[in-house]
């Protein structure tokens, strides 16, 4: 199928290496050493400070240093927020800043349990970086004071990692994406390390669980370092962790299998002296940077000598410490450290009785503030020391503010790669593969900071015109064959067959300031759903955080759509993920179906280089008429939708009768049709042909940015005449878009209505009444004045449905009149342009 | 929080062990013996013939047994379907057979790689089923033709497993769900095994990653045994695969470390002689199979003995073999069997030129058909002993047809749980508290065909009186005090911290004839968005098929809803999901939003009654008014929607002015504040307040079964008055419900919308607008006799919201007068009906 037709490109052209043409910086990796005394203090010093910050977070909006005795009013009324987690992450913070400032490494913290937000939160206040960007939290009492209400409090900030918290880029709320978003961030930045913290219940999760293969995909030289810590505190919110409960044999053959070198650590229990858990702790550490600088100075020396470097096994820690560590030991008789019930607020009734108060006194007063703030309420000075400075500071990467890093696409014009339209339908064209062109031009300027993320569909997807200039970047073994299709150990496209992998991969890769894509079936994105939702929150909160600069797009090809299934019939049809992204903010989401290669063209263009959205584009592969010239397609993108003037029947100065609407390639090809027999069959009605390319035009000016006003709807669809609209996905999406632009429901919407099974594409389209013969019959039945008059018309449509259907049951193949079906008086060229609905399946999964 | 104040019940109550009361029946283990010449012949041909009937479903419309020289006309116009995996399915199928003819093991075959459709339709053909079942399809030439032309072609079958496949739980299209299946078939049926084919390509998804660990939570003993066979054919769409590249000894410490005791295969390369692949893989599969009979023998001496026993590490088989073998070595030259080029239809040309059109005659007659067949067309006598008989075919295995198998469950009447509401909002409870005192009955009735799954709420989420009665399932270690934290080895209650595990194994568990729900967090129930799409259409086209009997509706309860995200914020607030499955098939979509405790008990006995849905129950777990007694609960939620006489001010005989309309447990509290406000303040107001539970009453009646006529809607909404509708979830799906009904725009919807960061709850209310003052204002605003007159009050209101927004602000909780409302003028104890919105946060994850 389309594999095999474009082979002879991909044999021959396949270059051997692709890593980006600048010099790979050299690993930083300064003079390490065991703990001193010294450190050794500080470092616990800090991490103490760091815990007192936590508790005082949850429970005290006042008295912050507790310089005077505890009383029930300096409390919060509703303790809200997750202690279990949060000492293991400062400890682990703690502990890489000592490694980050010992060998100066550039890094980054991906939380994991990102309800631990509090430890985050107090890393980031030591650090200095949040009276930085909050000069309201500023160094002293009253700065502590506020740091203490505004946790997860209202008009305050959220108890997750969330946008709010500098330093991060991953909220951690919904679990299972630590480690795809950490890999996508270390992606083509080879001098940095993610520290990068994953929950016991986090591993449990389906997309955590495949995560630990993206080390079969990073490249040593050309890419950063993840350091994955899984973090085994042994309990969820009421059960212990499956992780927790295997042995460490089972794990240690777990980890080993996903390619990886653990080790492990297990402390803090049994009253641990800490002194002692951090030297262990620190040298375990060591052992891990010192193999990593190790393998990277391997990998360079690989390099140096024009030699691949295998994968290596990364090292990985497996961190076994007490949930809920340092907390109070029981309450009310329960065990509570080293339980689930440290999981939230263990003690969750401070406030009842003098009891529970002064356990909460006790607690806190265990850390000792009076020893870790100076007079003013300032952070000791020896504090600041146990932490590296200025950007690397984890809390001031500046890669985990993005926008700050992002530079734009240096794109070709994509006037250059427009397809030739002599007139509207007169060629033919499979508009990703002409995409694929220009995409290859997109990858060949922007070396180090574009990458294109699917399943295993990039060149099912017809874009294969990018394995010109580069390759899939792939790290597990290689067979001899493999270079020869395209695979190699760096290069612009990734593929693995996990969704979530994917997305969580480039969505990490946007975040730390880079561009991309990815592409997938339009029915299975939905595997996907939840993880976009929060990526749409994320942006939605950054867009009204000063500090957070925007960041590119994160830019959808749904190209095996709904329509074009026949391999795979029902089970691959939804075009439902349209409908769950509009529900997001308006702000961040834009919806576009291209009904051609040069609006797609256009349109992909205009989402590479946008900011702060989701775009989701929806277009087709197969061959498929080209309607608009590029001069026409950019003034037709530019405006959203637009009436095809020479697709109608109007007439100038006059109201239309009808409009025939549609949005997306196949509806538009039915819409096409419809009006074709109508122009034929009716040549008094006046019809007019409108075509949406931008889903969001439909919505009122006062729902969405791009939303009409009332009085342009009116002027494109006319006040008070029938529409029908051919639309690409579920009908009501389109009375739900132009919900408030219908005031009287005259708006007849044709679309997917979940009927499918195993059909030709015109078949499909009948069973869904979306085919240009059911439009033609709403057509008659919605415009008034046409009435019984056409009702034989009606019948002869339906007896071409009926025709149509049991020559699909017979043949297999569509009727050939439908299968070569054409606009217009027939051009120079029938056999270039009798492709539309006659090629096989679209899909090959 | 909630899990402290329930520990009481907890510590002393869990049953040792929970184990089903009946016998669990002997491992059926019959004489097994290694392969014989005569077995081998059969299997071989067996295999061939399978082999043959998949070839020939793929590509032939006629001459179905080559009985003359192949055409062009034999072949299909269009080619549809996968080859690469159908080879390897029927090789593992052929063996499986054998093992199960020997042993007398009652089995059935999930085939992850569901697109090897043509296989599983051939093995069903050879035993006879498809026949009995199609009996067009009939065991002769003319049934081989139709056998042949029905495949993935208009009318006829589709090209994956799917629901028309007898013996088919699992259609495989979307990947990741083979081993959650197989599984949570599994549960409960102790002399039961699930031959499980898991694609390499689907071993890269999430889902399929976490889903090894399923064996954390089987019970040797009580349930069935997943065999699970990794297929390592290599190739996906055009990549190689991750497991097939990591090397043996990687891949084996992987499997290790999920718990299985791997056993390798690799046969059919170079050539090698089929004879000797099969006795090579009949002895592995043997030493599986016995390695599994003597666990099974050890479980249940154990059991015998009172002991418990441990976890046991279930073998697993990597099954290498090459992708599209037995097919076309090469084509034009470039390699085919083994390559990624056998994925799909490798001879997708074979109508093109002679040359293609003799590589598949080549290829057909390379199984040598004559030798398969008889004059009549049947297959040869002997290929039916090569297979078990009767239900021990997997293809005709009850449990795959579970409506067969399916008992009706043994309800407590729910009535008896009711809680008193001596008048309206008098009483307050906690409605999933009180579901979970009726849950326990149901458990305790029901104790081997009823179980609830949830990634780790199910305490959180109130249910817990279960607990009295039974445990959570778990395998994995133990420690001492888990046993007074309701673990045991076997329990009805299964919980994972995968969304997608729970799915799938609550999916499983239904299609093989049993009952249960799954509970989770309102938000991250997107996370199977894509899997109840495909067990939608699972339903959708069993209601088609004669044969299928229908099965338990699939039940959620999602407790920990948008409202109630006071721990965790933004991002744990996502009411989506009802829209999502507003998308599919009305026939098979059910919504319930009951307002209070004793409407949640109705609906419950409901959806645990009905069949062939989907039913998603919303409910809030939290201190709640209870506004209907047991007799007047029934009532609405029979009808499903109602007008609350006694909250509004109607007069009887007269038109309202104004409908308060209202779905969801806080949002029905707001309307009410709302109705009170507007009966204070503006008594001559006529204000009808009307709730919805079934969500897809508002619908109308030729959009859903449940959907009302015009005039009944208009009976109950007024047919041209106001109406301000608070609903649960985003305000959109309101409009597109009531469209057909909603010809003014009449109905002003207030809902969430992407709105929270950091609040209180009714902080959280107000930046959404679905506040009670906000009610009131749309009131003033929308009920044009009320126009300027009662501006002061809309201003008092806006006041209102201001100083509630200040108080949260300042205090970190809501204003008293907010916190403690309630309902009427104030009962006997007002300290009990207090609670409504002043409770902590909902959820501890």
């Amino acid at each position: 199928m389309s594999d095999a037709s474009t082979e002879s490109t991909i044999q021959s052209t396949v270059p051997e290496s692709t890593a980006p043409t600048p010099a790979v910086p050299a690993w930083p990796d300064g003079a390490a050493h065991p703990l001193t005394d010294t450190e050794l203090e500080r470092l616990h010093r800090w991490w103490r400070a760091a815990n007192y910050l936590s508790v005082g977070q949850i429970y005290l909006k006042d008295n912050p240093l507790l310089r005077r005795p505890l009383t029930r009013e300096d409390v919060k009324p509703r303790l809200l927020g997750h202690w279990g987690t949060t000492p293991g992450l400062t400890f682990l913070y703690a502990h890489a800043n000592r490694a980050i400032a010992q060998r100066g490494l550039n890094a980054m913290f991906v939380t994991g349990p990102g309800h631990g937000g509090p430890g985050l939160v107090a890393a980031s206040y030591l650090e200095g970086t949040y009276s930085d960007i909050y000069p309201n939290v500023s160094r002293d009492e009253r700065g502590l004071k506020r740091l203490f209400t505004q946790f997860s409090f209202p008009g305050g900030i959220p108890s997750h990692v969330a946008p709010e918290t500098p330093g991060s880029i991953h909220e951690g709320g919904e679990l299972g994406y630590a480690l795809s978003h950490a890999y996508g961030a270390m992606f083509d930045n080879p001098d940095q390390i993610a520290f990068t913290v994953v929950g016991d219940g986090e591993a449990e999760t389906g997309p955590l669980a495949t995560s630990w293969h993206s080390n079969k995909f990073i490249n040593a030289r050309t890419d950063g370092v993840v350091l994955p810590i899984l973090h085994l505190n042994g309990y969820k919110i009421a059960n212990p962790t499956v992780l927790a409960r295997i042995g460490d044999d089972e794990l240690g053959a777990l980890m080993r299998g996903y390619g990886h070198d653990p080790l492990f650590f297990t402390g803090g229990f049994d009253g641990e002296d800490p002194a002692a858990v951090h030297r262990r702790f620190a040298e375990l550490l060591d052992t891990a940077l010192d193999r990593i600088a190790a393998i990277k100075r391997d990998a360079a020396a690989a390099a140096e000598r024009g030699e691949e470097f295998e994968r290596p096994a990364w090292p990985m820690i497996v961190f076994r410490t007490p949930k809920g560590w340092t907390g109070p030991a029981s309450i009310d008789g329960k065990q509570t450290e080293g339980s689930w019930r440290s999981h939230q607020v263990p003690l969750a009734n401070a406030r009842d009785t003098d009891e529970h108060l002064a356990d909460l006194d006790r607690w806190l007063r265990s850390y000792r503030p009076e020893e870790l703030f100076d007079e003013a309420g300032a952070p000791a000075p020896d504090l600041a020391e146990a932490a590296p400075e200025g950007t690397l500071r984890m809390s001031a990467n500046p890669i985990t503010n993005g926008g700050v890093v992002l530079r734009s696409l240096r794109l070709p014009d994509f006037r250059d790669f427009a397809v030739d339209v002599p007139e509207p339908g007169a060629t033919i064209s499979e508009p990703t593969r002409v995409l694929g062109e220009w995409l290859r031009g997109v990858v060949e300027n922007n070396p180090e900071n574009f990458r294109i993320f699917g399943p295993d569909e990039t060149a099912s997807n017809r874009l294969q015109a990018v394995y010109d200039v580069t390759a899939k970047q792939w790290n597990a073994d290689f067979e001899e064959h493999d270079r020869s299709e395209n695979l190699a150990r760096a290069g612009r496209v990734v593929e693995m067959l996990s969704e979530h992998q994917c997305e969580g991969w480039l969505e990490g890769y946007l975040l730390t300031g880079r561009h991309g894509m990815m592409n997938s079936y339009e029915a299975f994105i939905h595997i996907i759903d939840s993880m976009v939702n929060q990526h749409a929150k994320w942006l939605k909160v950054t867009n009204e955080i000063e500090w957070r600069r925007p960041i590119a797009s994160l830019n959808y090809l749904l190209s095996s759509h709904v329509w074009r299934q026949d391999h795979n019939g029902f089970s691959h049809q939804d075009p439902g993920f349209i409908d769950h992204m509009v529900n997001k903010k308006a702000e961040i989401v834009r919806v576009y179906l291209p009904p051609d290669a040069n609006t797609l063209l256009s349109t992909y263009d205009h989402v590479l280089r946008s900011r702060q959205y989701v775009n989701v584009v929806v277009a087709g592969k197969q061959p498929n008429p080209n309607w608009l010239s590029m001069e026409e397609a950019v003034t037709h993108c530019t405006r959203g939708l637009g009436i095809w003037d020479w697709a109608g029947t109007e007439v100038e100065g006059e109201d239309p009768d009808v409009v025939l609407a549609c949005a997306g390639d196949i509806p538009t090809i039915e819409t096409l049709a419809a009006a074709q027999i109508l122009r034929e069959e009716i040549p008094s009605l006046k019809v007019r042909v409108v075509n949406v390319v931008d889903l969001m035009r439909l919505q009122d000016e006062t729902e969405h940015p791009h939303g009409l006003s009332e009085r342009a709807f009116d002027g494109i669809f006319g006040s008070d005449i029938p529409v029908v609209f051919a639309y690409h996905g579920y009908p009501w999406l389109i009375h739900r878009l132009a919900y408030r632009h219908d005031r009287h429901s005259r708006i007849h919407v044709r679309g997917y209505k979940e009927e499918g099974t195993t059909t030709t594409p015109f078949d499909m389209l009948m069973r869904n009444d979306t085919d240009r013969f059911h439009l033609v019959m709403d057509v008659i039945d919605q415009v008034d004045s046409l009435g019984s008059r056409w009702a034989p018309l009606r019948q002869r449509m339906e007896d071409e449905r009926i025709r149509a259907r049991a020559y699909a049951y017979e043949h297999g193949e569509d009727l050939p009149e439908i299968a070569s079906w054409q606009w217009g008086d027939g051009g120079d060229e029938p056999d270039q342009r009798s492709a539309t609905l006659a090629t096989g399946g679209d899909n090959e999964g």
